[in-house]
């Protein structure tokens, strides 16, 4: 049997869709009120504009508009924290993106972590990840909620598997695992100071890179039948995985690009809607 | 080679004598002025008024001072925060413990999250784990964290080490993974779901049982040469680990009772002495 295509492109289409029903009935409800996500830019990283420019083009797409905020790369911390308090205590603000990186000269995390808890739309937050953690109202971090979204839709049961997350990043590595426990999977959490790194991810019913080095982890160290979610991207369009020998032989993969990468933009906006219509018209 | 026994007993009578010297060192450049850690006991369970009573005595023990406060078993969720808002602002409490748990009619997680991250020194606060997770300055949970002072203590390396923590709780098993994690191991997080549980622990280096339930975990699933650290105390004085036949062939281990236990309450002083030292006298 082929391997089932987790097709992130796909769902994320289709989502949009349904979130650009659920945005019209809200401003039918709410004489004409969208949902607004503030886009947060701090300097001029050409890679950085891109995304920030990719998500509010995503909120076009489903009738939002997006508040794009531009700050010069001489920023201070403090003025950063400024503008979204600004942003925490505007009512037609309903999700807040900070675009990472900021400038070195900026506190990140406690930027991050000024956003307050009902517009972390992105799920970059110390608190929101503590709740999710802990299996409280929050919500997830872009990327692994996206691919917690895009698991659910084609039924991939999680429930006593064996998942293995190679990275453990704040916002993908850690927040991963945690969901992934959420949903009942026994989790291990592997990272540059893992020994056996192949034995480990050998025994993976799921398997997940999240480590950003290209092709790092090695298709004959996944077993036959395993779920493959590789978050990575890079330039040569491969992921973390070696994935072209799997495809025949594991049971569901994402590919590379259009599996994990469409799903993260998908949630931010998912999530902003969600956000929006707890406020709006309530 | 005989194990090692990590004695958490010895190392909390050691920590104490130190704790008692800082604390003395505090009140002499402070007028006298001793941390204080705010116990909050709800309702007449007779043991958890023996707890609040024992972490109110090892305050006495170091010339700190706590303030017990007990409210009714009928007290509401609004009562009890209006109790921790008031222990939150008064600038002579440096610690808050609300004692689990709490009648059933209390929101027990909403009054968690209550106590400000400043006076978490039991380390029970969503916040205080997500920053802790991050990386992030904030009180460790006390089990746990009491855990890791303990392998600490005896220079355990944890570093590239395979971490298996059986149990998922918020106090115990989700830290114990993070803090792990922190460290540099690699960690699996196993629980009730979990399959091939047997197959699992056997590949720990350092095997964490924090699963409540008596002698789960047999000596036999467990390597010669691991770490074992139990967390669970049973009436029949037994832990959560099969540890009589494991004595002679693991390289170190927490007795129980006097391993893991003592270091609980040793870590809640230790932390309100921090909290005290960076808030009196600055």
């Amino acid at each position: 049997m082929p391997a089932q295509i987790l097709d992130g492109k796909a769902l994320a289409k289709k989502t949009e869709q349904e979130l650009a029903q659920r945005v019209a009935d809200l401003k039918a409800r709410s004489n004409g009120q969208a949902p607004i996500l503030a886009t947060i830019l701090v300097g001029d990283d050409p890679a950085s504009a891109t995304y920030v420019k990719m998500k509010g083009n995503a909120c076009e797409r489903i009738g939002m508009e997006s508040l794009r905020i531009e700050l010069p790369a001489s920023t201070s911390t403090d003025e950063l924290l400024a503008k979204i308090d600004e942003l925490n205590n505007d009512p037609n603000v309903h999700g807040i993106l900070l675009q990472h990186p900021v400038p070195e000269q900026i506190d990140e995390r406690r930027c991050f972590d000024a956003i307050s808890l009902e517009k972390d739309v992105d799920g970059v937050t110390c608190l929101g990840f503590g709740r999710m953690s802990m299996g409280e109202e929050a919500y997830g971090c872009a990327t692994p909620k996206g691919i917690m979204r895009l698991l659910e839709a084609y039924d991939i049961e999680l429930e006593g598997k064996h998942a293995v997350v190679v990275g453990r990043s704040a916002i993908l590595g850690k927040p991963m695992a945690m969901m992934l426990l959420g949903a009942n999977a026994t989790v291990t959490i592997c990272h540059s100071r893992t020994k056996n790194l192949p034995e480990l991810v050998r025994q993976a019913d799921i398997v997940v890179g999240a480590v950003g080095r290209p092709e790092f982890i090695k298709a004959d160290w996944i077993k036959d039948g395993a779920v493959v979610v590789d978050a990575g991207y890079h330039p040569e369009k491969v992921g973390d995985i070696e994935l072209e020998p799997l495809v025949d032989r594991v049971s569901a993969y994402t590919p590379v690009p259009g599996g994990v990468g469409p799903m993260t933009i998908n949630t931010l906006i998912y999530q902003t809607v969600e956000s929006g219509e707890k406020s709006i018209g309530q």
